[in-house]
């Protein structure tokens, strides 16, 4: 294919002329499609079906540890869910607690009571002129709305294929005591796929942080959401690796079962140290008299282990591999070659990211909602919602079929195409 | 019977070693006995074993609104869930929003938004000199706990047999700007068993606040739990009552399914105005994407109505109610006339409170640990685990069968009248 800057004006009129067309047809339909946000299909959902008969009012609801489950008890988890978590997340038992169902909730939490009442004895960081994080960028919008939230100031990052720049990350952590934390999606990331290279992760751990209570927000969401069965990315693990270089306390890691179970009603942990562990403890029992653990039971009873809940995961793959290889094929087919946008294929995760041509996102992301079609909103991936070279688009292609994601997708070449264009005969008639 | 005051030394002292024998007589049995925590018992929890059949994987989980309860979605609650907790807390469906399992879950979370953010645009109470929380005495440790973990002065206030004294709360809130709080179970209260009279409770809704983010933190954890059929409290609705009064955005309201359904498994919920909805919703859509709505949807299909749980909280009633008398009788027999204590008999909730001689209440406690008995540690009434009589004990009967409790009591009234006896002697010889 040629690339459409190399085309002349004649010829990019014609093909717009061509694609306004099939853009019109395709309108026409009044179709209604949503590739915005990263929520397990239908089919997935059946998956763990088998997961409402695993306790029933015959089972014994009684846990390892000899507590009935449905009772009060048990401030931080059940040994089960803790042992589950933990191989989950690649740590020991004594690393873990357990949470309600959601991590970002665990996420909030741990950015507010650092807020009131700091991170390990350190001043609070209400208390504080200024309190920054990194954001490595595009990222996942819902840790930019925390932070903002927080009236935390955001500092982009640009992400690389290993991760985010880590000349950045050092530069400002090791020199800015108002630098007190990084969010990270280390595995698959959102929205881009990228795992965190070696040398990164190590990078990671060796930091020499100004302030002693910077901590690195490891939000390990994708951690086990492989695609392909023969070809996975692997993440160094991260406490073990902060521990090694005398940085065990660094590292906040979080994850759950949202995208494993049931999104809303599965479990999320933390994984810390146990200094950073007995301070979010004496939180802890403030907060609650303890989390739900009839769920953690009925998680750990129906993966049994850690080999159970990765074979569940290949059912996972089975159905959401097809999806992204038609997203992708659709994007080959119709973009490869013309030089008007870029994307990584990922092996795992939730997402597909695209980068337009600059100034084009937000005009593709209205384009195709002209035509039914709902992409997450240009911007999001960046903190404040603000994409510096309006470029990044992320692609979710989890919730809807095969046959809606390959029309989808169509509608969504068909924007950039157009879009590009536009962009592309403006400069040449300017 | 003659009050221990009236006896002579050597009466007092002949008594004394005659209970010093049956102690030792009972110590030597080396008993584990508990009436230290509101923990519903085994039988009351077998009574919502059917809840863990009602749905299941042949279920249809969609709720009213025609959301999959198993994807993620509903920020605030399902509908039928909503509807089911606001005919148990007496507002209109609209003036709730559903958490997840713990509504000190939420009374932490309202606490901790207010220090970060204020409240409904009011200066964070973290950017304060001073914030101040009024607290009824006695009252949940819980409570306390929250309001001392954030730095906020707390303030007594007695409890008459109408609730808290309604001339001191209206001094300090209409006076102090500090003043951002106060603490209420305004039913069958936790200790003493005190429904708030209708005058209290319309003192309540015509407060003027000096502080306009001063709020009634209204925990009504025990609504519905009656132990009588025929003898019942009744509560004013105070969200009405302060609507009327002009005051619509004074009170939050919490309440939650712990103790009908399962301690740690139930599901909370907050009662306000929508202008605090509104407040409130602005933070929570930060915070998660949404609680558990299975275990929203589970309860709604148990109960089915409001009617559905009135029913089965009789069953609850109906283990309780025995209890509650076994440990008032004895009580009755064992201490009437002597004049060393009182308490109130309650017809609802989960807690007797007593009140010893002056000075006696820690050694009581540590007399009857000294047999097996643990009861609430003495204090754990008031604010900062300080009662300033040494006088106040919560006794809590809904754990133990009632065989352990009639023994439990005993050995209870055994040390109340040792410690007396030793008081009062200590008194009289010097």
């Amino acid at each position: 294919m040629t690339p459409y800057q190399n085309l002349s004006v004649e010829e990019l009129t014609a093909q717009k002329r061509e694609l306004e067309k099939r853009f019109d047809e395709v309108k026409a339909k009044n179709l209604k499609l949503d590739m915005s946000r990263g929520k397990p299909s239908k089919a997935q959902l059946d998956l763990s079906m088998g997961m409402m008969d695993v306790l029933n009012s015959e089972s014994d609801l009684v846990c390892e540890e000899g507590v009935d489950c449905r009772n009060y008890g048990v401030l931080d988890g059940i040994r089960e869910a803790k042992q589950l978590l933990a191989d989950m997340t690649e740590v020991p038992k004594d690393n873990i607690v357990i949470f309600g169902n959601s991590s970002l909730n665990v996420m909030y939490d741990t950015i507010a009571r650092s807020m009131t009442h700091g991170v390990m004895g350190s001043t609070p960081w209400c208390k504080l002129e200024k309190v920054k994080f990194l954001c490595p960028v595009p990222g996942y919008d819902r840790h930019f709305a925390i932070t903002e939230h927080f009236g935390i100031e955001m500092i982009n990052i640009p992400m690389t294929e290993e991760g985010p720049d880590m000349d950045m990350v050092e530069a400002y952590v090791n020199s800015d005591e108002a630098v007190k934390g990084i969010w990270c999606v280390p595995k698959y990331s959102n929205p881009q796929g990228i795992t965190y290279s070696d040398n990164t992760v190590r990078r990671f751990a060796r930091l020499k942080p100004a302030a002693k209570d910077f901590r690195i927000f490891w939000d390990n969401a994708y951690g086990i959401h492989h695609l392909y069965d023969d070809k996975q990315d692997h993440l160094i693990e991260i406490l073990m690796e902060c521990k090694k270089e005398g940085n065990p306390d660094m590292v906040y890691k979080f994850c759950s079962t949202s995208k494993i179970s049931f999104p809303g009603s599965g479990v999320a942990a933390i994984a810390a140290s146990s200094a950073n562990l007995a301070d979010i403890r004496k939180q802890m029992k403030i907060q609650t008299i303890g989390h739900d653990k009839l769920n953690q039971l009925r998680h750990a009873r129906f993966y049994k282990d850690i080999h159970g809940m990765v074979e569940h995961m290949k059912k996972h793959a089975d159905i959401l591999r097809p999806k992204f290889e038609t997203v992708l094929s659709v994007m080959e087919k119709e973009l490869g070659g013309l030089e008007i946008g870029s994307w990584i294929r990922p092996r795992g995760g939730y997402f597909i990211s695209f980068d337009a041509l600059e100034g084009c996102a937000k005009a593709i992301v209205a384009k195709a909602k002209e035509a039914g079609v709902v992409m997450t909103e240009a911007g999001a991936t960046f903190p404040y919602g603000k994409d510096p070279k309006d470029s990044n688009i992320r692609i979710a292609p989890s919730f809807p079929t095969p046959e809606e994601l390959e029309v989808a997708t169509d509608i969504f070449v068909l924007s950039v195409k157009l879009v590009s264009i536009d962009k592309i005969l403006s400069e040449k008639t300017k």
